[in-house]
């Protein structure tokens, strides 16, 4: 397996040790409990935000721990949720007395174990809020119950981690982040699989020639396998069910949020970036803010996920925020 | 060939479109000559900085160009040099009457290309400097003339950046340019090659359980094969020339400066730089800044390059010193 890496057990905390070696300004890794955990003073009474779930998705959500985004996130294993334990660390650490909220894509898992450690946690006495993340376009309306969490969770993580810092109360918090949620939508695509560290193994077999159509993260099939087109074609086809299903209008403004999967070179991700805006600007839409690199990703997938959020005045202004963690930066 | 791409003629235009688009107050394309031109206000005098070369080793260079650091790039086809018109497009939009330093990797037609632009510009009144990055320790200082201009080149253009900035003359930033080169030092892994956009071929094949020692940036094949070692050892692998070539001592300062070479995912190259970091302290030297991520690629090839940088007061305040450019952005 073609791979830097040692013992496939030490993959995840030698990560996890590393991004906190390399940014020990923002934040502190606390191996007994591997969770990660915020550095910058926070005021008290501040809402908490907390995430987590299976690794092999960085940056997703260790890389966004830090001022105006995560107060703690908890990395389970490889495509693997985090264990209640973790969570309720991440939680305890990440409660300043306003209460915490979870941020959960929709992944069996992690709304289970998630749940558990909010149920526990509940009963000697943190306020806790759950915001489901589920804004995977792939399927249609019918089989709602069924969309995973995909590149919203990064949207939720920065918008509501903004009212946090801003000292808004925990039903504020989570009413925005369930509105980032409603609003945005997400479309992915893949032209190989991932290998995944422990096994050894691609995910799935993908011949030349032939892209997978509909993908998440983790490492699945998409629902459909198709001749490899054009970039332009592609761009069509993850616009197709994304701007269907925010009815999106001429003049409506969006944030565009186009992630690599995790071996997919900048040089096809902003060719494939400028494509999605022409048609998005051709459909009257205006994409007011944007976001292109690797952000949420699928171990060593070459593909990309589109995400789009039909923006409004709030929404942009808590973007445009202070935000001070590994892989987003900016503000005072 | 898996890239998402349309004609191979595009996958340039539409790559610095992309990147155009996505950051619209940071820099602005000029589609005519196909440069990046920055549109942060610039004081009059301001010493302008030029660097170009290949694509292919995205965000090299054009998403350097910003407040704090480039004024302009010019990027050539995929792994060929910029012509000279494109250059001279680019300085002629970066000189602001202070003189204009180009920044250029030790590749022929980078050398070439910028000396021809130079000796016809200088001729027309613009006072030129050139600083030559050849921070490749993968040669031995008697084959020095062949060290290729790797990772050093993100730290000149960023430190340079910051002096011209603050105002200083042409001859002070370009010291400072050539001192960065003398203190810096790069070695780089492939685990794969990668695939031209052109051609659809790989530049070199590499059976499983192998890698290649001693690579640059443009797919060429480095000094030796040898069988994949786990993490640490290619830690040690990396860190043996460049340790030797820079002569750290116990208390030496050091950045450090890890670039994935386009499709190395993030678990295995903060894994590589856990790793890194490790050796380098026990070694005795600091690391006191770290940089870990897509900075100087090669195309879709799966390794890293590994920059050191001797650090000393004036260079951490240079770093330090705020940059805006689609790939780094910190300060004010």
């Amino acid at each position: 397996m073609q791979k830097i890496m040692g013992d496939a057990s030490t993959v995840v905390p030698n990560y996890l040790r590393g991004l906190a070696a390399a940014h020990p300004d923002l934040i502190e890794y606390d191996s007994e409990h591997r969770i990660l955990v915020r550095r910058a003073p926070v005021a008290p009474g501040k809402v908490g935000l907390v995430s987590g779930g299976g690794s092999g998705c960085e940056p997703l959500h260790a890389g966004y721990v830090g001022l105006g985004m995560l107060d703690a996130a908890c990395p389970g294993e490889v495509f693997s949720s985090p264990v209640p334990n973790a969570i309720m660390a991440a939680t305890v650490r990440a409660d300043y007395g306003g209460g915490v909220l979870y941020i959960i894509k929709n992944f069996g898992g992690e709304v289970m174990n998630f749940g558990l450690a909010a149920e526990i946690l509940r009963r000697r006495g943190i306020r806790i809020e759950k915001v489901l993340v589920d804004d995977d376009a792939s399927f249609p309306p019918e089989l709602a119950a069924r969309r995973r969490g995909l590149g919203a969770t990064v949207l939720v993580e920065k918008i509501a981690g903004a009212a946090a810092e801003q000292g808004r109360p925990l039903d504020e918090v989570a009413a925005l982040a369930r509105r980032v949620v409603a609003r945005s939508r997400t479309f992915g695509v893949a032209l190989s699989p991932c290998t995944h560290p422990k096994t050894g193994l691609r995910t799935f077999d993908l011949p030349d020639g032939e892209y997978e159509v509909g993908v998440g993260i983790g490492g699945d099939r998409g629902h459909e396998r198709r001749p490899l087109p054009s970039v332009g074609e592609i761009a069509d086809v993850m616009l197709e069910r994304v701007t269907v299903e925010l009815g999106l209008q001429p003049g409506n403004r969006v944030l565009v949020l186009l992630s690599g999967l995790g071996s997919t070179p900048a040089i096809e991700l902003y060719g494939l970036f400028a494509a999605v805006r022409d048609r998005l600007v051709t459909h009257g839409a205006e994409p007011v803010r944007s976001l292109v690199g690797d952000y949420i990703t699928s171990l060593d997938s070459h593909g990309a996920l589109l995400t789009v959020l039909h923006a409004d005045d709030e929404l942009l202004d808590l973007w445009d925020r202070p935000v001070h963690t590994p892989t987003l930066r900016w503000g005072a």
